[in-house]
């Protein structure tokens, strides 16, 4: 705890659905009230959020016409063609036009009318905070709603800007949607895979024939195309998942991911456990599940011990390709080639770093851990490769937090109730399979025995849950005061509190600061003027 | 709002689990730490609780003790016989030892032995205590966990000493406890009537044979007895509900009784709303209920439409028999004889006077809406009966409020999430009747189109738990600021805080002061010392 840097987050309070104020009419006010009112000894400032479209579409065409700009120079230096000189100006005339805008834009009075009802709200200490941020703040529940602001860089902009009113439907919609992609997943991939074989592909695409040429791709094509398919598919899941989970409006890109991160697990459990143990479409499954709850134990434990074989092959092959390809980086690979081909063709490269894809990996890894706990029962012979496959991944993954994926925010653990829940998911399958298990070998009274333990883990869950997950959820006052205390001692916290302030101002996209006059422009037309610079 | 006189509870914060302090090995000085590091300018003072029993059974002994003394006092000026003069001197050497035991024992070092790990700590503000009640304190959320502390008349100050641990098994308990009292109450009751027939009593109990020779009562008790039998039982419920209830471990006595009030409403809404439309047992319907659960609405609607004849008959006699009753406070008359002739006999009347029993009342007139509710689409002549029937019912009950009751603490409006879940039950009941009753006549787009109804009626019930729920349930900050500010400009602050701080010692059972030196001991023994009264 003491370790634990400065973090802007820990000092202010994400206030969203702001009223009016009845006097002056706009929400900052609103906000200032309130807040020096009700917390008149801790609360220190206060940031708006404001509906930046148009700004940031201004910002986007000052960047690009900058750029052209400097293109145009390089070429100019090169030819000093007369045509050019005078293309370059009528650029900077535009460049200046534009970023006056932008400064007119970004000016009080103009933004006060785009003022969206979020606000950012700093106090004096993470003590004041902390409470501020727990507690309910208006008489109506849905006023002035309090909540511990997310970290500078993960806020998620757009989706502060989606009116509360419409966020159950979002959330609603986003659920719904992730659950009818995980019950019908298998008809499309199924559908595609009827069609890509080889028989049917000769007939529709003749070039495809070119294969039979080549002595032995063909069989590798009939074997492989369906479960190259598959995998295609599997591979596009965690990113729609995200796409879907970016819809939901959560206000930070962390929990964002984390959203991600459970539909997907959710995912592979049906598809890839569920779907594999079963004959039937997963519907059909889930309805006879829900009619004959009674029947669970059985039929998952003769499922299970019938499809031991199918996993130890899937732990070995996920452990070796899936791992290798997560060092090749395949996937980038073939999206930068497509992308250079198409709409990305001729223009510059941009280097590109991405964060670590929890969403991807963490679903993964539990999956292979709740295979690992059902077969520990049913088919002890596998964890010797589970071990293999978790020590591989660790030194895979180790590498690549180390050396490939950017920090782009600090998930603070925030992933562990997760992955707890996962394995609790497991441990609960774990132990119904036995319940069947020792029923199918005629053994009821150690089926009846193993009941309770069920009832056990469920406890300690709910244990857990009272224990451990309010840590996450919300930061207490004595840590609050422990590390204001330190900061007190050094001399830190004005300046902190400061920094706090400033750093919800400057993340905020549309009010990107920008230069009156370019240094770039200045140094052609305006020499003098240089300074002016804000 | 601003009519809310002051009130203790406002300032104080119940504290539980409270750890033992590492270095003086006591909870109390944990808890002044604690807070008075965390809440510096805000904490005023604290009142720790302890395990009262021998402090109360020695209160309890002096009490009669003084009593007994009094009697003999008054026999003695009657009689003024020597041997009287001799036991009286001897009793009150017996209650000037207790007196000095129980001020012995309520003495600070030895108060520290029986401390319990609950504190009702009290603020300078309300706003601080609305503030600290909301958060979480200890980064251990098993540690200092805070609520807003109950009126001090409200307390249950026996359940404060049930150790945190075991509690979560109390609730469960309880809550089994009366499932299994709903489900299965049927079952006595109907054994009871098969034994109460009168044939069967002649047998066993002679002298009813009385019965035959006054002509007509015969018939009236065959007929009458086994439903005399079951209101007798229906009857008792609500007592049993509530002492099940206090064994829940609620902290506050309305917690208790809001408790009762909920599981007296399910226990009425099995066992005479369903098991009146039913043929089989309870448990019988509530499984056929989990195995079809499509057959719900039609089932429901021929058997609503089949008994709207007996719910007629059971307004009407609810509504007349149940309300003269309560006016005539029969069950207290027949207990109070009860009392008089058995254990209580030859003993002194208490005045007694009760606190109003909502945990009885609002199921019983929410029955009634529940059956106005499904009947108003099946049998709408029903309605003018009920509009009679609420008519009575708040004349009966506005008097019986004026006149018959005490207020023993306020009910602050709590009792009104229950009473709008209770009406939501019963929308939702008469809208799945509906559809059913739609799909009864044939006209199944009828039906179709009343389902998006009941997804509404829930969808607004979500609305109602996330807009007016979490005003009872917390102190918004506004509204302490509110009050607070009003108290300042009157200069009652101060005042008002160290009332509330001294109100919750008060009303500690173990802590009931007492005179050393009894008034009607000095006047006969020791005139001289009569000053020394603490």
């Amino acid at each position: 705890m003491r370790q634990l840097r400065h973090r802007a987050d820990h000092f202010t309070v994400l206030v969203r659905q702001v009223p009016l104020c009845p006097e002056h009419n706009t929400r900052a006010c609103a906000v200032d009230h309130f807040f020096s009112k009700h917390h008149r000894f801790s609360y220190h400032s206060y940031q708006m959020l404001y509906d930046g479209k148009d700004l940031e579409y201004l910002l986007g065409k000052q960047k690009k016409l900058k750029k052209e700009l400097e293109d145009k120079r390089r070429t100019d230096m090169l030819s000093n063609g007369s045509q050019e000189h005078k293309q370059i100006s009528t650029s900077e005339e535009k460049l200046r036009e534009i970023t006056n805008m932008i400064c007119h834009l970004q000016n009080g009075t103009m933004l006060r009318e785009k003022e969206l009802p979020v606000a950012f709200v700093t106090f004096k200490s993470r003590r004041s905070a902390a409470l501020a941020a727990q507690t309910q703040q208006h008489s109506n529940p849905l006023e002035l709603i309090t909540e511990m602001a997310p970290e500078p860089r993960d806020v998620s902009w757009r989706n502060l800007a989606i009116p509360q009113k419409i966020l159950p439907l979002n959330k609603i919609g986003v659920i719904l949607a992730a659950a009818l992609l995980t019950i019908f997943f298998a008809i499309p991939v199924t559908a595609v895979q009827g069609i890509a074989k080889y028989e049917k592909l000769k007939k529709w695409f003749p070039p495809a024939m070119v294969i039979e040429f080549i002595p032995g791709l063909s069989s590798v094509v009939t074997g492989y195309l369906p479960s190259a398919i598959l995998k295609g598919f599997m591979y596009i899941i965690p990113f729609a998942m995200l796409g879907m989970a970016y819809l939901g409006g959560s206000i930070s890109k962390s929990k964002e991911e984390i959203k991600a991160c459970n539909m997907v697990f959710y995912f592979l459990m049906g598809n890839v456990f569920f779907l594999t143990l079963i004959s039937g479409s997963l519907l059909d499954e889930i309805g006879e599940y829900l009619t004959h709850p009674r029947d669970i134990p059985s039929h998952l434990a003769a499922a299970v011990s019938a499809q031991g074989e199918f996993f130890m092959t899937y732990i070995l092959t996920d452990g070796l390709s899936g791992f290798s390809l997560e060092i090749l980086q395949l996937g980038l690979i073939l999206f930068d080639i497509i992308r250079s081909y198409t709409y990305g063709r001729g223009k510059e490269r941009t280097p590109y770093l991405f964060s670590f894809p929890y969403f991807r990996v963490i679903p993964t890894v539990s999956l292979s851990i709740m295979i690992g706990m059902i077969y520990a029962v049913v088919a002890p012979l596998m964890l010797p490769f589970l071990v293999g496959y978790f020590c591989l991944g660790y030194i895979v993954y180790f590498n690549q937090m180390e050396d490939v994926y950017e920090t782009t925010y600090d998930t603070c653990g925030q992933f562990w109730p997760s992955i707890h829940h996962y394995i609790f998911v497991s441990i609960i399958l774990m132990q119904i399979t036995m319940v069947g298990l020792f029923g199918l070998k005629s053994k009821p009274s150690a089926a009846i025995a193993t009941v309770p333990l069920i009832l056990i883990t469920i406890a300690y869950n709910e244990y857990c849950k009272i224990r451990f997950l309010p840590s996450f959820k919300h930061f207490p006052i004595q840590t609050a005061v422990e590390i204001d205390e330190e900061d007190e001692k050094n001399g830190e916290m004005e300046a902190h509190c400061v920094d706090a302030a400033t750093a919800y101002n400057q993340h905020q996209p549309c009010l990107e600061r920008v230069k009156i006059s370019d240094e770039s422009i200045t140094n052609l037309s305006h020499p003098l003027l240089g300074t002016e610079s804000i």
